[in-house]
């Protein structure tokens, strides 16, 4: 069992997104990133199973995903995905965001 | 793939807990639960591998553990337990948490 402080990790990089490891573990990998006003976590995916999620805890962007397609990400948003589809996210305000991804990869 | 807004499902009962299912499937479950002020999550367990986040989205209260253990739990807090370690949560403002838990039981 173990507590974490996100406002302890509310750390953001000039270079655009921070990335912190939150827990990882043979259940679920979690992940706090922080991004800079436009910074952009370019859309990818992995030739896996599973599934993540991703929560917008500060701040407003969009979620991106496959052709062109975007979606508001503002916080308490909230977006699920297969870990094959592929996913993304553009900060328009300074953002944060926790991803949990199962089975971890 | 699927978005949801948390502002959306923020609806509190007077009996104390509202449970919300946001997501389930074979990689994990994931619940959102409102609880009124003073409301109690009865700390329990489950003799089963895996593991479970709760991350306090709104208000404030105390992560419950075994041998009467507290530990705060206010909004941007997140606890990472077992699903076999006694684990609960008390509201002491109205408070909102969403739950992950991998493999979903």
């Amino acid at each position: 069992m173990k507590r974490i402080e996100l406002s302890e990790t509310r750390e953001f990089s000039p270079l655009g997104m921070k990335t912190i490891l939150l827990h990882d573990s043979a259940h679920f990998k979690i992940i706090n990133f922080n991004l800079k006003a436009n910074a952009l976590f370019p859309i990818h995916s992995h030739d896996l199973d599973g599934q993540l999620s991703i929560l917008v805890i500060e701040g407003e962007g969009l979620f991106l995903a496959d052709n062109e397609a975007t979606m508001p990400a503002r916080t308490g948003d909230m977006l699920i995905s297969d870990i094959r589809e592929p996913h993304g996210v553009k900060a328009i305000t300074d953002m944060r965001i926790v991803v949990t991804i199962a089975p971890p990869i």
